[in-house]
């Protein structure tokens, strides 16, 4: 089973993904976490790119792109096969989300990009965390932001609208409400898996 | 104008292009040389990567891709603007050879990719310089090949063959016969580029 979570910076996914693979582990269930960009050592390479190197919007997306299909490949493939859980710190919906609506690069080429680097290869559950955005700035702290956590309110305002957008359309989307506290947020998330995971 | 240099390894497009730049000097004529991967402080972080790690097809792809956006944003776009000769060593029509037809990835589908990438800039004459496979497999130093250069004769079999086919398909290209000498090969590319140039 492959899980996503997805969220604008500073929506809390790192700490729901900390509590979720603690729970995986408690329950003795099989799990490869990755990262995006990164997990393969090409992929860190080009995160290094990514946080460090000013480049236009295109060039971003192909990067997170590249990074996408080497991970698909290298790491998410072969720990399915092996009947792992795959827990992702963000995957393909970051690209529709941040590059083609905060970037402005349009959702539907993103989507068909998205098609290629990852081979077809989509979560089957999405935990889409979602929070306003001057909460969200609140969160990260303005000394250690990357290039990307930069950006000003309206592009993170375009990505969280995005995000909705795709709650509506896509079926492995599940909306968490991530203003509630942390405990309850990670009982609801490891309700709505366990309703879809099978031993 | 726009003008780039595509054959396979070994073919002597180096040569050409040195003797092509330098006619272009004597005749005052402005120009901007670019090299794929690279051109571009991205292009040539990306261009170390695509030498020198192991990575799938279609990460190598998109990572030739997005060397490619940089360098059409920062440098190609400006340098046409400025009426500029722009002389590539190597542009799209490298990927759809070498990653559609070499390594099989589909000539449509990075033909597409190209699209997004180059937004839509193409070079207006492409010197397509033809050698057979096991000429340049003499020429090129088995010592210092690159990760792309060490592939087999198949490999290259299926490149050539992929850019005699554009040749066919694509009206910018134009087939140079790259077993004759240097200087008339110089002298023939010459006088194809003052038919299509306007001073």
């Amino acid at each position: 089973m492959f899980v996503s979570f997805e969220g604008i910076d500073g929506c809390g996914k790192s700490t729901q993904i900390d509590l979720f693979t603690k729970y995986l582990e408690s329950n003795g269930i099989n799990y490869v976490k990755v990262r995006e960009p990164g997990g393969t050592k090409l992929g860190e390479r080009i995160r290094q790119l990514l946080v460090s190197e000013e480049m236009i919007s295109r060039s971003e997306l192909l990067l997170f792109l590249a990074s996408r299909a080497q991970l698909v490949e290298e790491v998410i493939k072969p720990a399915l096969k092996e009947g792992k859980v795959v827990v992702a710190d963000r995957f393909a919906h970051s690209s529709v989300a941040y590059q083609g609506c905060g970037r402005n690069l349009g959702m539907d080429v993103v989507k068909m990009l998205n098609d290629f680097a990852t081979n077809g290869i989509y979560p089957d559950l999405v935990f889409y965390i979602d929070i306003p955005v001057e909460l969200a700035m609140l969160r990260i702290s303005k000394e250690h932001r990357d290039r990307i956590e930069r950006e000003g309110v309206e592009f993170f305002e375009r990505v969280r609208s995005c995000y909705q957008q795709l709650c509506r359309s896509e079926e492995s989307f599940v909306l968490i409400d991530g203003t509630k506290d942390k405990q309850s947020i990670s009982g609801e998330i490891i309700r709505i898996f366990e309703k879809h995971y099978k031993i």
